[in-house]
């Protein structure tokens, strides 16, 4: 899907309310690609995340694809909006191990005050890729 | 919803397998409530885990209640059987902000290959507390 | 949850818009109770609205809690309000069969322009009810 | 993604299950396509089954689609399995307006007792189609 941004700017906006993040950082995740309705966040794989299989933990995964989400709407409003997340499910597709994930989202749906985002989450490990999640997020636009 | 455990020890299992669980410590999160059928995790607030407004970040939010229904589900298997979450959605209803979150899931459904359980989370703040979100989980009992 | 509402006739306002719901007439579902944030609707079983094991189709359950969840939310709105689905998700507990279903919903978050709702479905059959869904849903208020 | 089928006969199977399903015949749905992990299914109009507005109820969208992903699961069973939804979430993205809807749903991962599926929805309208509403689905295979 072609989206057209209201803001020239979005890609600052985005990687402004990114650094912000605190959660992100103590994540060790990175904004890996900002485009208009499309986002990828990447997350290198850390022991002091997993869940006790060894696995990173489905709240981790859902951390890093709700916040591609996230900008993945942010980057189609106008300046000075802002997005929360309404709600999202994730459905858990195979365990998520490897060097590192990639969570990449786009935008379904850009309504004025709501927008749906899709968003696949990828293990990458030894140079191949495996979808291991996805998630479907509505998001609230908040003008102040 | 009574709900009677096929392993007098789950409390036991329960913790054991918590305690595994290396993402929960970094997040700082413990193990309030261990019943059969319900527990309840508790997560101290901290700015390093928050979204650009300085709330908790959602993905943290899911962790909590994720891990509660996990755990939730796994009172009610046998000795030796292990919990995976399938899926969840997770609502945001308010924002997660306070002294602390506490998460509380219930089964709803135990099924031999499939659970059903609900998971409320609430912020405690100088006494009082209200429910910031709420999630509906399905986990599947896996057997070695 | 104590919901105040915006309109004094509320209850007209979601007989009226029920009424012109083919889909429910289609489907002999009945507005059984009209509050507050809260409505529950009534579907008699009928075998020609089965899946294939006999059991109500999971989405004839879909359409009267959401349904519920519609009308539990445009209780709470303003006089000329409407309100839309944004996204629903329901988990299937046990076999929709008996006598009748009834859905019974409530505002777990009424905003501005995004509202959550609850909606358990219970089966009734002679006598005794049980619990066979249960759905979280967001909607949106439109304002024309 | 390419679906391995374990039994030669599957798409005798899911037509043979779809024919016994009330609801389907009801609603006035069609089987469309049939293929390994991959299932169509088209639903004409009708001013019957709307909702308030007109549009075919979020209800009727669900039951299609649902079945649909139902069907994709089962295409990938062995003889004599069964398959039932556990969940699914539908998000709604336009008014399903139009000459007829099509559900086209896909198997994301085929476990040996969990299948997770996902079904868009197309309104096709004058020989053009747009997507309406998507879902993510949770299957369970039971064996008797």
């Amino acid at each position: 899907m072609n989206h057209e941004p209201r803001d020239s700017d979005f890609e600052a906006r985005v990687r402004g309310s990114f650094a912000r993040q605190e959660a992100m950082k103590t994540l060790g995740a990175r904004l890996t690609r900002v485009a208009a309705g499309e986002v990828e966040i990447a997350l290198p794989f850390r022991a002091d995340l997993t869940q006790q299989h060894g696995y990173l933990h489905a709240g981790v995964v859902a951390a890093v694809v709700d916040t591609a989400c996230g900008y993945a709407a942010l980057s189609l409003t106008e300046p000075g909006a802002e997005v929360l997340s309404v709600e999202f499910k994730l459905n858990l597709l195979a365990p998520a191990v490897g060097d590192s994930l990639a969570a990449r989202a786009r935008v379904l749906r850009a309504g004025r005050n709501v927008t749906v985002c899709a968003g696949d989450v990828y293990a990458l490990h030894a140079g191949s890729e495996k979808m291991v999640a996805t998630m479907l997020a509505t998001l609230m636009t908040v003008r102040t």
